[in-house]
């Protein structure tokens, strides 16, 4: 199991993402897929473990925190850890980070209707493992620090594996999870 | 359904203990149940929605927040909303804070194990449910802010329910979940 996976389930990481003038990671586009987009900025940064302050280049920044697995169950768990590598790999220059906001009709749900739409009719999981291991994610909730979005979804994956990507996020917003959906953001990235 | 029900399952409710000198709880006890206990003080303010500094009368501060529930199915929702009121009721002039923290051994568990032990096992939910409505409590997150504990939980009951409370304690404490408890302690209050 990679390392920050290990460390993800032990601690909740706080993650700040930074856009602005300059950064190590290039803003190649940002795109609303559903609803209002985030300003045009040129870079991004990354930022792990501290609270980072605004400054004036800074054209938004979102905050998040990875936690313990909300829906995924032992067997589930078993089979991705297996499978997926983790962040900061050589070959991964692409990267997507898509922040999305969930409807309250989706947040008045019990945990096993949400389970229910989210794996057994969405298959979010079992779509998300096909990718694996040239799609590397990590999940960033932030619905509880109140804000725009409730979850930040980091991405990365070798250029050979873009139409791969394409294809990982057309099945997801085809599933029935997706209307639920009231805010997407896709915003795509290089490695300068 | 109580109105502060529907407000913490629609949206995030930030909430800040603060023990210090003076507020409208007195706090009548501190216990460790398990490993170390919180600093003495005289009483106790409950802050909603905002995140309060601590001045020089505070002896110590607990932030958490409401969320989704995590657990709970549609049935035992139901039946829970149904049967459940409000905090701030009149005759509740007796409270309890109860911050907990569970071990890594529990975080790392998948959430189908954690719903095993929580409810099959446990009856957590159950239980509570049995001194519905009167003991109301409201549950606050806050082991993904960081921090000492995992769980915040505030009652309010009556004094006529003093010694159903304790019963209720007694159960919880007895269940195998207890034993993924690492840190506990039990504060008592009185309405000043």
């Amino acid at each position: 199991m990679p390392v920050d996976t290990i460390r993800a389930m032990l601690s909740p990481l706080h993650v700040t993402f930074i856009a602005g003038t300059s950064g190590p990671w290039r803003i190649d586009r940002i795109n609303a897929v559903i609803g209002e987009s985030l300003a045009a900025a040129d870079a991004l940064t990354v930022i792990e473990g501290n609270d980072p302050a605004a400054d004036a280049g800074t054209a938004w920044m979102l905050r998040g925190f990875t936690s313990n697995t909300r829906y995924t169950t032992r067997l589930e768990t078993a089979s991705l850890t297996a499978r997926q590598q983790g962040l900061g790999r050589p070959a991964s220059t692409r990267a997507a980070l898509i922040p999305i906001r969930k409807s309250e009709a989706w947040w008045t749900l019990a945990q096993d209707e949400r389970r229910e739409i989210f794996e057994a009719q969405s298959k979010h999981i079992e779509i998300g493992q096909e990718y694996l291991p040239g799609i590397a994610r990590r999940l960033h909730h932030c619905r509880d620090l109140g804000g725009d979005f409730d979850f930040l979804t980091w991405f990365e994956f070798a250029p050979g594996d873009d139409s791969a990507f394409e294809m990982l996020l057309e099945r997801l917003r085809q599933s029935p999870e997706w209307n639920y959906v009231e805010r997407e953001v896709d915003i795509r990235l290089t490695r300068a």
